[in-house]
């Protein structure tokens, strides 16, 4: 067997294979504080151009960005029943501003606040409020505002990226003058998403609706996307909710309609985190590390000088210096090469394999033979291709070269979903399929299973005894009449069910 | 007496001006979480300008970014004696993870932490946490992080932008392996600060060092650079710190130097935040409202189409979006034109003194007339003058209208400063200076004083007695010898005193 560079591997250890990809990628760590992640620079690099992507994504769509405060008043959660209900047991709760010390000398919190505050675990009402004193007339609807911000949810059990107390994300939240503009924003915002999973993250997602049991509290409808990581299980990938008028009614967003009547408005919201990049991490990375795609990735190519002397370092330097200004020049997807010359002091093999396992697109080897030849030895980091390549010949090709990874990726991950998906009828067949071999090694198994299915307690039992979950009734689907999966019962819906992170 | 848009003017009213004018712009407004500020659109897409400038000089002068956890543990801020005794009294602190219903169905703080946690008020502690891992060797150092965050210092008394209880900043993290490349990264980002205020900001600053009193807490040297409002008060824009080896021993950077001898790192800090924008308000705008330096505005021009009926709408409307394309494709301080184009059906009238109001730097009218003569109707917002331009000349010249427009405003800034600056060598003087005519009424008086002085209790009383602070020692000030002003004693150290936000 061939040697990797990441123990375990993928079919060794899933789970620890994830954290060791990270770690050897460099992408964050745990802190010190339970729950909550360092995002260290080249992690926080992917998250530098997911920003920069979706936010002139939302800009195109006709939103603004602004800002919220970080606390909520706990009478604020409390006005939206099921909102509160579905956040109170993870809430961060600050109870005083001041700290004092006590007869030894140690520090105790001081001046209990009259009224707790939340940390935002979500900001549908501090924004609400906000929107219910700005608007009054239909001339003021809709708003269309985008939040970047860090938001808290207290986790028992974290994993970097995937699921942390503290996390990064955005969240867009619209008032509209009628419930059509406002379903229509849920789905156009639903579709920005798939856009950018498919399109930037080279990860295929299903879109679809969630079961009345999966959606976010206080929602009149919830739409996900829904990713397949190599080891067969879902990853929910951004929601768009459409509230209704529930939020509007909890926090009075009302206004004068056209003929003078009151009406309340009719709100959406949607969100999208740090998590994807767990969800890029699983998508395509490999037993060598981590693989990026190059819309993504915070360097598009590393050049490696290569030099045993002063005499070769005085040749290859200039010669790479001016080879990165040259790629630099290029576009790729509408940004400039992004181009890293690596010059430090270390063995040329333990530099090759850092970059590997960074997930580098493209790397170059420029020594003394390949200047010689005008050119530069080429690795491709998906599929591990080797060649020699004329230098003007890597500037004219260089963002076909990453446009041709980056559709590789695509192709070879929604491959991988295809083959693991499932039209099932039979529920034995169904369980078998989510069963392992060994459950004491389990093999990564099941996948997506297209089920029909009804709604119902005893449903969410038997799925929540097998590990299962609902991830979404997918949009576009042709109405096929049949019987439920679990319950027997009659019905043209159909969902995908599928082990999920 | 001209009307202006603003009531009360600067003269009459100096704060509540200010505050006029953020409302007029629809820069911000408070929210219902007590300090906590709401950053509206237009003030946010300032921020926006001012991140991504800042960001590009931080990733020039060699730094990354990254992201640490908003919470640090009450026994992280401990560690280190003056920068806990600085901080305990402005903290939000979270003591519980948890709510639940009491006996009358009110939600109550439950699941006590077993050790509190701070809402991030700075992130030394934490940070450095994290570094202590990080650095083994020399070869680890420098380590030149930045992270964009939020911060949290509780305050009683809060101002839009310039105070309040979560504000947005940076906060740069350094550590060196020497006390002189620690020191001279401290120098290089008070530069980049003063460079950013002045070049983008067009705002003139001293850069000095703060005195011991008034240093950051923890720090061996603070530096600041302090720009003066159009009320000749001071308003410290930016800080940057050498923390010697106080932090690294609290928390415990140490690494084997080229000798194998453990040694402690060198650290640095350096901030700006969200009060830049309460800056740049202060020093430009007038009573008409906001003026905008053309480098940090939202928009740099807004074209208004002119029309009283469909026939005309449909001559003006493509002209104006042709423009507008036009001029998209010039470049202005290294970024595309930002083109605005208003066509709201409101009054005329209204509409431009709304955009005058938003501080738009150049406002554009198009209407038939205009077209007849292949032109537009042009103003600008700092000066007031407006002029027939023709649509290629208008092209041609935008990007110098705008830097003259920049320049403009950074000299005029520049002479209000000068001419409130003086040297001052007797108390009696300085006293009547900073002292109004008439104490109910008061008018805009006073500036900066350069005045020799020695640093003492007594000196502290007598400043605040008289609401003075001590902005900084102005660096690169020839040596002149003389007394201090307050004690009589020699010395060659002079200082700015002026009131101060
Ligand atoms: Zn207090
Ligand atoms: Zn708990």
């Amino acid at each position: 067997m061939a040697k990797t560079a990441i123990t375990p591997t993928r079919a060794d250890d899933y789970p620890e294979w994830y954290q060791q990809v990270i770690k050897a990628a460099d992408l964050a760590e745990n802190s010190d504080v339970r729950g909550c992640m360092v995002i260290k620079p080249w992690g926080w690099g992917i998250w530098e151009n997911i920003q920069r992507v979706l936010d002139g994504m939302f800009k195109d769509t006709g939103h603004e960005n602004a800002y919220f405060p970080l606390f909520i008043p706990l009478s604020f959660l409390q006005k939206e029943a099921d909102h509160v209900e579905g956040f109170a047991k993870e809430c961060a709760v600050v109870t005083h501003h001041r700290l004092q010390p006590d007869a030894n000398g140690k520090l105790q919190p001081a001046s209990p606040l009259e009224e707790p505050l939340i940390v935002r675990p979500t900001s549908e009402t501090i924004i609400g409020a906000m929107y219910a004193k700005w608007v009054q007339s239909y001339r003021d609807l809709p708003i269309l505002i985008n939040q970047w911000a860090n938001v808290v949810r207290w986790e028992m059990r974290t994993r970097l990226f995937l699921r942390t107390t503290e996390f990064l994300w955005q969240e867009g939240h619209t008032a509209h003058a009628t419930e059509a503009e406002a379903r229509e924003e849920t789905m156009k915002m639903l579709d920005v998403y798939a856009d950018f999973a498919e399109n930037y993250m080279a990860m295929p997602v299903i879109k679809g609706e969630k079961t009345a049991g999966e959606r976010f509290p206080g929602a009149v409808a919830t739409y996900s996307i829904e990713a397949m990581m190599q080891d067969r299980k879902a990853l929910q990938a951004g929601t768009s909710h459409f509230l209704g008028q529930n939020f509007s009614k909890a926090q009075g967003i009302k206004f004068q309609d056209q003929n003078g009547t009151e009406q309340l408005a009719w709100t959406t919201s949607w969100g999208v985190s740090t998590r994807l990049i767990g969800g890029l991490i699983m998508t395509h990375s490999d037993d060598d590390g981590l693989v990026l795609p190059p819309k993504l990735a915070p360097k598009h190519i590393v050049l490696l000088p290569i030099y045993r002397n002063d005499e070769e370092k005085a040749a290859v330097l200039p010669y790479v210096q001016s080879l990165k200004k040259e790629l630099e020049a290029q576009l790729f997807a509408e940004t400039k090469i992004r181009v890293h010359i690596d010059d430090r002091d270390i063995r040329g093999g333990d530099k090759v394999w850092y970059h590997i396992k960074r997930g580098v697109p493209l790397r170059a080897e420029i020594g003394p033979k390949d200047i010689a030849k005008n050119g530069v030895f080429l690795a491709r980091r998906d599929t591990g291709e080797k060649a020699g390549v004329e230098r003007s010949e890597l500037v004219a090709t260089i963002a076909a070269r990453l446009q041709a990874i980056q559709d590789n990726l695509f192709q070879k991950a929604l491959k991988m979903r295809e083959e693991n998906t499932r039209t099932i009828d039979n529920l034995d067949e169904l369980l078998a399929w989510f069963t392992p071999k060994n459950e004491k090694d389990p093999e990564i198994h099941g996948g997506y299973a297209l089920c029909h299915f009804t709604e119902n307690k005893e449903v969410d039992a038997l799925l929540k005894q097998h590990k299962l979950t609902i991830r979404n009734m997918p949009l576009g689907l042709e109405d096929v009449p049949g019987k439920c999966i679990f319950t027997g019962q009659p019905t043209s819906k159909r969902a995908i069910i599928a082990k999920s992170y």
